[in-house]
């Protein structure tokens, strides 16, 4: 397929990558900094842009991946060429892109991209939606040359996917900041936590979360929580943040 | 060494089967459940018991690894058998042992154990500490013959450990636990996710958890948030949360 990129972000970094080791030609990187168009251009081999003016007709599918509030803008400007439009947003509906274009859809990368760090981009997931079924089809075809891992979501279902993607990324990445900067208040080494951070996600590679769950207030060891609140006498908010997660745990066999 | 183990929990289990494969000798395991002391015993080739009396004198160590509020009771038990006694356990001090005998250490490894599920023990950090510096160094020595990461950990320190081990381990499985749920409500599979925690946990091993922190609160998208509470808005619990971390993540390089 000939694809055009629009972005060059971390989604735009990495999927560009992974659509040219499958042997799609990436026709144009386009970004606002051409700069940052011409660095991802050259790993790819397409030709940088950072003018919308300057877009080649001759592509198959432009993928934006802009920040989630520029996607309708862009969209504006590609719909002219009438070819097929997606976006990489989690949190974006279809219909931004329908607003302008009827060859729209969605494709998903669901995954945390940072530039410095490779992906195996064969298990990353992949989410599309195509506007009608012919559309989706094609994506699927797309998405299976790059992941092993495809699923059809609608945009309802993206919604509640993005946000449950915070629970599981975003905010355990907060959490193993809290429990690094505990120790470094002690001039404790974070590598005495990196084995146990990684070995508590490779447990739910094969268990569900509540299956595995460890800890002081899944055995409702409250000698050893009101141990940990008094550490944290002097962090009301750590303390607080505490208290609501071990309330949560000590009831969670009543959520499910 | 000649190696007796108190316990036939996570912990006893997966130290025994480490300390067997590195070439101790295992003399006895040691259970208030018969079944348990023989099943864990007949892996690693030892003696179950299931009464403290029946304790063989020819071992160079107890190792102490049951429920914090029994090592106490334990180690009055083996304390006239003169021999080096370890507790095992993050939240309990030193002090607990000495009491009873002045050839006492702390063997703590610093690891989440599930007994269905192999751990590489060649990674895990194991925390030592002696009651005096030829205790401390016999543990040094010990913890070597069955991982590379040893540290030299106070009970001081060890309760700031424990502490961030809930922070890095226990609260990230719960917040697994929440994004699954919010999947399963409306029957989206939990295998979206669990690429996306991977390496959410991968990234840290290489890099702190600050410098690598996605989402929208550390970009402070407000739109984002704000759908995302509005999701939340039948689920007061979660929606606290979500306000409680996120606003975390949006002070956080202010904490540091």
């Amino acid at each position: 397929m000939r694809i055009t990129i629009i972005g060059s972000g971390n989604v735009a970094t990495h999927l560009a990558a992974a659509f040219k080791n499958a042997g799609h030609a990436i026709v144009q990187v386009y970004s606002r900094d051409l700069q940052n168009a011409s660095l991802l251009a050259y790993h790819v081999r397409a030709e940088a842009i950072d003018n919308l003016d300057q877009i080649n007709a001759e592509t198959d599918l432009f993928i934006i991946a802009v920040k989630d509030d520029a996607i309708e803008t862009v969209a504006t400007a590609l719909a002219p060429y009438q070819k097929l439009i997606v976006h990489t947003s989690g949190a974006t509906d279809l219909q931004v892109l329908l607003n302008h274009s009827q060859k729209a859809g969605v494709f998903y990368p669901l995954q945390t991209f940072s530039k410095t760090k490779e992906v195996d981009f064969n298990t990353v997931p992949i989410c599309i939606e195509g506007a009608d079924e012919h559309i989706t089809s094609q994506l699927n075809e797309l998405a299976y040359t790059v992941t092993q891992n495809v699923y059809r979501i609608s945009s309802a279902e993206r919604k509640t996917l993005h946000l449950a993607a915070v629970f599981a990324c975003n905010f355990p990445n907060y959490l193993y900041y809290l429990a690094q900067q505990l120790l470094a208040e002690k001039q404790l080494p974070f590598d005495l936590l990196r084995p146990l951070i990684l070995e508590t996600a490779q447990k739910v590679k094969e268990y569900l979360p509540a299956d595995v769950q460890t800890g002081p207030a899944v055995r409702n060891d409250e000698k050893t929580m009101t141990d940990h609140l008094q550490q944290l006498q002097e962090k009301p908010g750590l303390q607080q943040l505490y208290k609501l997660l071990s309330q949560g745990i000590i009831t969670m066999d009543n959520d499910g």
